[in-house]
């Protein structure tokens, strides 16, 4: 896969970036941590997802430890965290956007990748809100708060209807796995679902 | 393996359907969550144990993603706990109940896949238990409690016993690999014990 | 690999000995538990990391379930913690010193696996370290601890040293594989820089 920079393959490599940021905060917000657990708790956050959907598909050693470019981008984030985490925490909602945008691009990315692998089309739906999910879950699992997938409706909800989207459209043949406008249109769904919820504290 | 309801099979579908009704419970009591809450933490508790043998079996991707059944037979346990929640509460031990049946069936499921796919009769007694207790595990986690396998022991060894009945039953050729009459006495076996243990309360 | 005592295997077992050691008397400590719930949480601490390593290697079913010697020395370990915890508490400082040299061998056993099983020397670098950390943290996540991973930065840090000085060793043609002696050493150089760190409360 390394050189071939696919569609999916950004994908997973923005959402690695953004839930990185968001582990990184979440790790100086919530436990009193220095540089190394900031960065542990980002990369987690990061790679967490992709590693859940590979194990799961048998794609194993996972993406993230044979392309070096997850774990660079994943480390970046969280560095990018530490050192400015004054600057990002003025951006009160930032933390939230961060991980609204994980949880879309990688409920996208990993329905496609199931559907690469040949996976059916329910399957894929499951691993792509699973992959959307697990980091963030893990993460809260590690600081000790109920993981956000089970307090909220609207956090399953949104990665389970991008990843249906994914499923769709390559089903009909909108494209052979994944074009670009088919999987951002998925993601910008489940992102806007998610920030919906969020604002309106609906449950 | 879809379409051929072995003995393996339907004591995985019903130990399935007893977790995802236990997890679902324990959700509703436990945190306060919405639907896709409790539906989230059935469906987890129902296929965690699974989804850790076959990891672990390198059986990849997991029967639960694999056979649509699972997933059915767990989402349709989680939603009549949702819906008869009431109904159910009244029944005191029910919660208890459900854990224990779950807990004995993939105990005995888990060794007799183990043994199929031709491991030996310590690692299959082993990949028993765990299936078992996997997915409480998992729930226990999730919400913050200190998993039943560690805090009592008769949680841990009627699971061990069970899959231990299975491994001799098999070795002494009482059948080739899982016979209904040797499964059943072996789950039976387990679910005494536990609850002889929780009526009880030894530790 | 059963009848091979090689130098990865015998770093292997004396890191499963003072994980499951550390995880038995951890569990005496920290949680009331009794001795199935000390048996259980020193065996997954002493197998964690093992199994993780080798989930992400592909290398299915993990060694630890494979080979019987590892799941004996495991329950030797806690049983020992278990029937002389009295003794074993008045050295006060034991419980961070089996830890760290649980951490020490399986981060060198781990890369050292990952490396005989072609990964490139990122990844093994980094599959060392979460084999020496991962039993440890998932030992802290069921009784509700945060991670020392997250906590202090001299946890992660030794060993990914220990894992890159593995890497390095390995690529200069110290050993063709890993050799006792810069195995040794590696693993004596995390364990020296985890306990200077607990010495001088570094963080």
């Amino acid at each position: 896969m390394p050189g071939d920079l696919s569609v999916l393959l950004v994908l997973d490599l923005v959402g690695t970036f953004a839930f990185a940021l968001n582990g990184a905060l979440t790790a100086i917000r919530a436990v009193d941590v220095d540089l190394v657990g900031v960065l542990t708790l980002g990369v987690i956050t990061a790679v967490g997802g992709g590693i859940i959907r590979d194990v799961l598909l048998g794609a194993l050693p996972p993406a993230t430890f044979v392309d070096w470019r997850y774990l660079a981008v994943a480390a970046a984030g969280a560095l990018i965290a530490f050192g400015f985490s004054r600057q990002l925490r003025r951006l009160r909602i930032s933390i939230h956007v961060l991980d609204a945008a994980g949880l879309s691009l990688f409920a996208v990315s990993g329905a496609g990748k199931a559907l690469e692998l040949g996976m059916g089309p329910a399957q894929a739906v499951l691993l792509g809100a699973l992959t959307g999910v697990g980091g963030g879950t893990i993460r809260d699992v590690l600081i000790r708060r109920v993981p956000d997938v089970l307090r909220t409706g609207l956090y399953a909800i949104p990665a389970l209807l991008a990843a249906a989207l994914v499923v769709i459209t390559s089903r009909v043949g909108v494209d052979q796995v994944l074009g670009a406008p088919a999987a951002l249109t998925a993601a910008g769904v489940c992102f806007a679902v998610r920030m919906l919820g969020l604002r309106f504290r609906l449950n």
